[in-house]
């Protein structure tokens, strides 16, 4: 299979999900999936990518590596592109074979549960966020968008070659959560302040951001053990979710 | 001039300078707007719109407030729209006239400064962040994204019309300081831990992000009493900087 068509395909969730492979698109993820440890399938390049310094250098580095290199024209690009302004390189890598079961035993800390959130931008901010503040993981359950769709990856700005990132149903994390004792936090504009859980007594925390229209879904407010929320300005309906998400995972965890 | 020309003109920054007007999208802002003091000039509505009942609602309640209307067909509304399926209704209005020096006398908390911000939709998320958790004002120094521009006001869900937002120069800024009595904490990888800078003393802080990929400019630097920073696990070099404004922000006021 030509690289151009396999990349071209992997913009379908379900074809990212048969081949286990996704791409990462334009000059900094490519260099951040370089000095990570997952297995790229190969490289597209386009000539634009040679004309800026950085671009020649990483098209050398990716000589250097041995990966299969598919040479491509401007057009053809384009078309497996996901921005308007492609710089010129594609790479198509292997999805980690994470899940909650494959947690470690004794991690401690926060596991952040995302229950359909569903814009691209926000879910990889939040990805981008919970590697920088700590997050054990980042756990997609139903409704949230994939985890590597292409804008999702390019939002984590590289977080995603190093942070583990899955997705899950309610039920793994059920069982998941009797195991490991986790104790569940869904935020909820209706919750008690967050100042009123602290300091959280246990040690290994489920953080549930819900949907940025809906909110929590109903799986996730039965299982939430409390709901929490920031204090907000009076005519202020909510915040942003990923901005939320920050805070609460910044304030549970120092 | 006609709304529909007007509209369009107000894609530039100049001419919503020169005109004192901005551009509000969509349903949901223009209802945000309706429940505003700000002074509407008029709005154009696209059939679309008559489509869903909320719409037909928003159409109804503009009509009852006299604003005046212009009835536009799909393609040349489209023309005028920033999103590419638009909800066929776009407001006119009047930019607030707030400046540091139209700050009362007698605020306290945090003054959010913009060390050239370039992202629209970070900016809008800021504005959002900076209503929602009780900060004064959001100030745009040089090198930010202009805060009138519709993708920014789209991201700041409504935030813009209840929360002062304007634009200073670090002159203005130099001398609100000496009269405010502000300290300036600027956020930056390299600072102290922010938790060292805890409880805050002072009663008024202005707190100032810098550029995505540049950071903090000589400007900000050079004004900064102290910088602070969000400690990161060791292979992070950011977080987004909606998000870091969002967290500093709430550290510094709660």
């Amino acid at each position: 299979l030509k690289l151009l068509t396999l990349a071209r395909d992997l913009k379908r969730r379900k074809a990212r999900e048969k081949h286990s492979l996704f791409v990462a698109e334009g000059v900094r993820a490519v260099e951040e999936l370089l000095r990570s440890p997952l297995t790229i399938r190969g490289v597209l390049i386009a000539p634009q990518l040679l004309e800026a310094p950085r671009g020649a250098a990483l098209a050398a580095e990716v000589n250097t590596r041995g990966v299969k290199v598919e040479q491509v024209e401007p057009v053809a690009f384009g078309s497996a592109a996901e921005t308007d302004s492609p710089q010129g390189v594609i790479a198509i890598a292997v999805i980690p074979d994470r899940s909650l079961s494959a947690l470690a035993e004794n991690w401690k800390g926060v596991l952040l549960v995302l229950d359909a959130v569903q814009d691209p931008g926000n879910v990889g901010t939040i990805v981008r966020t919970a590697a920088a503040l700590g997050a054990a993981a980042t756990v997609a359950l139903p409704g949230t968008v994939d985890l590597w769709n292409a804008k999702v990856v390019r939002s984590g700005m590289g977080a995603h070659f190093r942070h583990p990132v899955f997705s899950s149903t309610w039920s793994e994390l059920d069982t998941f959560r009797a195991r490991a004792g986790l104790a569940l936090f869904a935020a909820d504009a209706g919750g008690e302040a967050v100042s009123a859980v602290l300091p959280v007594s246990a040690a290994r925390i489920g953080l549930i951001v819900g949907n940025e229209g809906a909110g929590l879904s109903p799986d996730a407010r039965a299982r939430a053990d409390r709901t929490i929320a920031l204090p907000l300005a009076r005519d202020s309906e909510s915040l942003n979710v990923a901005v939320a998400a920050g805070i609460l995972l910044y304030t549970l965890t120092s």
